[in-house]
């Protein structure tokens, strides 16, 4: 990897743009944080409702379910309403299922007990990396909920959650891996991989996509690695972010 | 109007919730206000396209259209997605329908030429009023775009819009009539009243529905009074603030 | 005001159109009216159905609901059908929210019991005035299926409702407040506004718009007032109809 | 056939129920009726338009399309709106088909030039044999408006209907061949066959069903000849009817 | 009738098109058919559940329903999905309705007991007549259920079902009746006929409709004739494959 | 990795399941394939059509798009139609998504000129690895249709596309890495990734997916590798039929 490539932003190729949470952003929600990175923002908040689906009663089980969305004036130019077209795009659809999917892999479904998780992830800015940055967020946001209802404050999240959980993207841009792709490096990308991963350094999703060329087996192999190092360091200040709740 | 009576909140019957206007909150809009009245907070952006809906193509004339919509807790309780029920509410099409005949009542259409204004309101939070503080806050939002790209700074509306617009809710609850009801307040109400004025003190929308009980004429104009003198105050503001962005 | 106006049809300016009210117009419904006023005809019908919605049962109260709907040739170039569309225009949701409401208004949901009343008003004939007309109609059709199913005849209606109800339209057109607009007028109308009172002067719902410019406090008091007197009318024939039936 | 049965409404087995046709019902259609069979009742309206769809632009032929819905008391029992379920069920789709594809065989497309003709049927009483019903009365309003607007008057339909076209349904009842029946004898029946014939006696549609046993071809043989006599009989008074029009 | 006539597939006037059955085409089925006419292809597959719908429950007696769907390129230039247009068309709403309407006239829904039969039939080739294809694939595949299931073999149906059952279309083509129409003569049909029938030569359904001209009594009792004959034959081939199984 | 492992189906870990290609099954598609894995069965078509979408138009380019769909029966128990629910299920769109992106990484859209090429991949047997068969199958059908109507004949594929493409999944079923599950081992696995790769060995898609415990980075390599093991020998089977097709 070449760190001294300058990216139109001034990062480096391995740097992360900056990352901020609010949390308690919305004010009526059990968990709720506003994740900005760089200008990616999303509004994630946790439910937690008392029963489940009629297909899981009486399994002495809980669930976890996710929904994502964009406000028409995340982008640039605006983008119509799902609510309005009456249908969900497949984008969509597939967005919701990975955090779903994501969050589900850490959390103790069991130990829940027959409660449902209810994760909404708006986003209010889009440059690159919403999928992403949703799943960072919403971990908090769930972790923060789960800490309040069934523990004893925000950072008491550990009997239901086994792990933090944060994802970035990584991709191939005019041949340099680079880490966290704003909007711009995203549509100039040959690969892109959105890689989720646990604070103990294991993986619950790899997704890598050849845009344009296929990639070999070398450069799957290095945009990995930039996903992990990337990783660590969003964990560590969701680490920061919810242990400073709880004094 | 008994000025004695104490609300939960500790406010007078005729006083408005603490009123912010935080400009240029989706950076990528041309116009856009987060407006926040108590903890009614709603995202509303302005955004100016090139060109007019097929029927109105040729006729010299632009065109303005509302939408409306709340995020999943905005609300105490989690309120389902209407994307994700794949049908707008009767509700929200009613709420959107006023937000856009009221802006239109002071945008000279003519003026605009061939172009679209589409105003986004997004209920961040709801507590009482979400559609007189959207209308209050797509004025500002709209203005600014005006100004912006059809002038020559976010103050420089005038020459499309003829008036500033504001609108505020007033009830009778338990008798008393009060101005600017929050949720707790509209729930109990008899009658509940949404106004829209024009900045020269005009009506652009008087709709008074009885909750409970019929009102008499005289309740009627009670209300609608209280009304005026709350709008007069949200004109000033906005006043304020459109004049601030372009020193 | 000025009585001298002549309009396009020789009404004076506080003119009702001729209105007529066909009882038992669809021989299987509990309690139906066709409502003609001018040449806007509507089919309303009342059926009363044992049992509530499911988030009701067990409160001991019952519900009312309403649809409003158009044939195709009700207006002058064929309207679609909702039903071809696959969904319901805003203006329909608007209308029928604004229909139930009223009935609600001068309904004792208590003493219905847990029953559904579920009012259809099917607009055969658009000529302006369709959603007030609706509503003076379906009035009569529910207060018939009341009289008949829970009380002694047609005109026994009095245990369930409080009150007779109308509602009229108003407007300014070219300056003058003109009483119950048809549809000539009411597209070239710069304010318009629905009423609805019930049989002792108080109102249910006033709802004023500013189709072109806003107007004053003094116009809008000027069409309450014409609105008023209109509505005392309509009253009257709704109770001549109504006894007329139990003799 | 035994003529000496008789019906719960006291028809012979080869009756048909009243018929009337209400010319102009719909006051602002090219051609429109109100057509009643006993207790059945439904309007029928055409419409001429200007043009074809995309797919026939340059063809030189002309359209015709059928719609058809019930009014939610039409029936016994409330039905629920189309509009409101959001899609149409599968017997409104075969009828209106049927509808369609009637008219159609009996139109002059040529004739007709690249102009459109939609016919609405809309029930308002359903006491059996809707569907024959509207297409008697289908082809009333569509004669009237094609002599009205592209002949001298109302009775001018030949230049591009070619001949009048009338429709009754018969059944076996109780092993009685019964013709028009009435909702309760077409729940009772084993066979039910809808008919559909032109004014000089040949078949445009013959669609027989066992509801129950299947039937021999000694009963089809049976029910057909007593659909030919009571279509005789109807397009006798359709004649009646358009003649009366233009005198 | 001619039985001289030529088709361009070089069959007599009177003749089926190469029939063949493949059973168990779908291994996870209960009952499965590849049915094949000519170039025709329909996949037949008959799924016994447990239970009925709500409105059913307690009757003691079973249901049985149909649906019908084209992969997209059963057809020359591909049709676009139903999944993806998001609504059924009238076409198929027809279709299915008379499948599952021709199965139940031969099925003991009694003798069923609170049993739901779902029939799928999807078309993978379409060269005319994929309706009648479906019913006559239909009976196989649920006989092979029935028999399997609450018989002793796939060829002991005879405890529910009291018939075989077969399907064919019939049309005049240029003055001659034909047996059995492929794609081309069914688009130059000036009649189409599909007649249902059952082993025992009785009628369940015979829908003879006039594409062009209108018909005459003697042509409907020619192509009636020749239905008959064709469903004679497909019948003996039914009964020696259903035979065949259980040997 | 374990070769010693015996696999329900007696297979050894990194065993394909049996293979089969039957070329041209629908007989009116440009480019069509059935294609078994196991008891996985899919039937693939491609569509060449002239012509792009609107938003294109002009570009010199082509486009391709793929739909993926399944028989109700494809699965042990019925599964409903998305035709009857009216909407595609986010796995779907996902599915095909997938397929799209996958074959479009292979072909040259510009070589395509401004055609666009619909792939149909409808599942009649479901045991697990439809997603990937379905592009093993596809990518045939596709070659097929290219070189049929672009090149000499169906082996002449290269001028648009750029290499073979299939895909495999594999993944870690109670600690053994397995090549090719079949739906009872997917449905046990804690591991599950998808590999999408060309006749040279670059990647395509790469979606690793923790069903249950995350995974570890050594595990993510070694599915990886038996993948493309995998991939190597479709390939060669694929290069086989295609070729055979032009002898």
């Amino acid at each position: 990897m070449n760190d001294q490539v300058r990216r139109s932003d001034g990062r480096r190729a391995d740097e992360l743009r900056p990352v901020r949470f609010t949390t308690d952003f919305m004010d009526q929600a059990e968990g709720s944080v506003l994740v900005e990175i760089g200008r990616t923002r999303v509004i994630c908040t946790a439910t937690l409702e008392e029963g489940v689906p009629a297909w899981m009663r009486g399994s002495g089980r809980g669930w976890l379910t996710a929904e994502y969305a964009m406000l028409p004036r995340a982008t640039s130019d605006r983008t119509d309403r799902e609510s309005a077209r009456g249908k969900i795009k497949g984008r969509t659809h597939e967005i919701q299922r990975l955090i779903g999917r994501s969050l589900r892999a850490v959390t103790d479904l069991e130990a829940l007990g027959e409660r449902t998780l209810k994760v909404d992830c708006d986003v209010i800015g889009a440059d690159g990396g919403t999928r992403t940055a949703s799943i960072t967020g919403a971990w908090l946001a769930t972790a923060m909920a789960i800490g309040r209802l069934l523990g004893t404050g925000p950072s008491d999240w550990g009997t239901v959650i086994a792990q933090p959980l944060a994802a970035v993207s990584v991709g191939l841009v005019g041949g340099e891996a680079l880490l966290d792709l704003c909007y711009e490096e995203d549509s100039a990308a040959d690969v892109d991989m959105n890689v989720v991963m646990t604070g103990d350094g294991r993986f619950v999703e790899v997704q890598g996509t050849a845009e344009g060329e296929p990639f070999s087996r070398e450069a799957h192999d290095e945009l990995l690695a930039l996903a992990e190092d990337g990783i660590v360091e969003l964990v560590a200040t969701q680490r920061r972010i919810i242990e400073g709740l709880s004094s």
